[in-house]
């Protein structure tokens, strides 16, 4: 047995998410489809870094799956390409050691939360960044965000999610930046919560608008509570930029 | 009657294009129809600097139409963006003289091609540039572009329009730059002939790729005869970017 790991991109607008759900169109399905040409007919089964959801984008996804096909990882790459619709497209291939697992092995992701809040609607961002009614601080969102860096129990910012073992995890970078009319927060941890970085982007605009203090992030943690946290931003915004490995 | 001039921007991915045709989804009349219940039910008929095809897109496109309504610049602006689908947005308004016309008052235009030359597609550009099959060289490009500056025959660059009075332009600036697997053309012309744009990014893909020397741009200006420029780019790589006006 083979163990393949691929970079991924796909355009989350039209997809139900990651995992594969009877009638709907995932990408985990839409690429154990495109898959099975080149493993003869026989279905794989693709594991992900992690399940991003409906309307979530990904540059960097990063998936593995078992086979006993023989190509060379840039066939897989060329062939995939391919097979695959055109909102979804494979970055990369190699071949990793067999006990290699996307989700277990990952020691940081990195998402991307961006933001537009100009004047007027951005026909090209409507599918690909949240439209904040609301001029926003990005000064104040920044200053805010570091209550989050170290290791915390973000249990204010998960959807509960009934078989995690612990919501401790460690926020290792988070910045805040501005271009013009767009904002993006980027937030690097050993682990994402279920919907944390958008209870987070949730949050952090309810700083940055002026309707909560900077220091109310750090009392948000503090109560684990997910009434005391933000909404969760809509999912048109994020995006998973980077999975990281030992190799 | 008042003269209002409006800064449009739009993707043109699920238009037929600016221009109303009969059963078809275009620019002018989603345009017209919003306007609508500002001119108190009374149809007005919106004027564009010129038409742009079916999935060309517009950052700054410029109309004019005239009016009875008394409402300001700015209710103009936000209450067209209420009425308008999310892929069309109104930028800005101003009240203009009576005898401007978006047409016939521009001075110049800016054009934008946008073309991806990377290994794997890009999903989140596949509506939004042409994807070149080919490596390109973009300074062999630039270097052929600069045959196009100044006032030309540009007949060779024109899908035949049989109205048409003169097929000479002026290319005040055109530019080619390059960031990582994105390449842009940009080109401002006192008017643009019917795909004359496309038939140059056309062109200099033919050049980019290495398939035809520098020098042949000039030569193929010189005879006249759209059989010897290169294909006509796809419509998605083209944004029309700016218009520019006395006042």
């Amino acid at each position: 047995m083979r163990n393949i790991r691929l970079v991924i991109s796909y355009d989350g607008s039209d997809f139900h998410g990651w995992q594969t759900q009877p009638g709907k169109r995932t990408v985990q399905q839409t690429l154990e489809e495109a898959l099975l040409p080149l493993t003869g007919g026989q279905r794989v089964r693709v594991n992900a870094s992690g399940r991003t959801d409906a309307g979530v984008h990904a540059i960097g996804q990063v998936v593995n799956f078992l086979t006993t096909a023989k190509h060379e990882p840039a066939v897989f790459v060329r062939a995939l390409n391919v097979n695959l619709p055109d909102d979804v497209s494979v970055r990369a291939a190699d071949e990793v050691a067999v006990d290699f697992c996307a989700n277990r092995s990952a020691l940081s992701k990195i998402y991307r939360y961006l933001i537009y809040d100009g004047d007027t609607p951005d026909p090209f961002l409507r599918k690909y960044a949240y439209r904040c009614p609301f001029r926003l601080d990005h000064q104040r969102m920044r200053q805010a965000a570091r209550a989050l860096l170290g290791t915390h129990d973000f249990h204010s910012f998960e959807t509960d999610w009934p078989n995690r073992a612990s919501s401790v995890r460690t926020m290792m970078r988070i910045s805040v930046n501005r271009v013009g009319d767009y904002l993006w927060i980027d937030a690097e941890a050993d682990g994402f919560l279920y919907n944390m970085m958008r209870a987070i982007a949730g949050t952090l605009i309810q700083v940055g608008r002026g309707y909560w203090p900077v220091e109310r992030v750090a009392e948000i943690l503090r109560v684990k509570d997910r009434r005391e946290a933000g909404p969760t931003a809509p999912p048109q915004g994020l995006y998973l930029l980077r999975v990281k490995y030992a190799c």
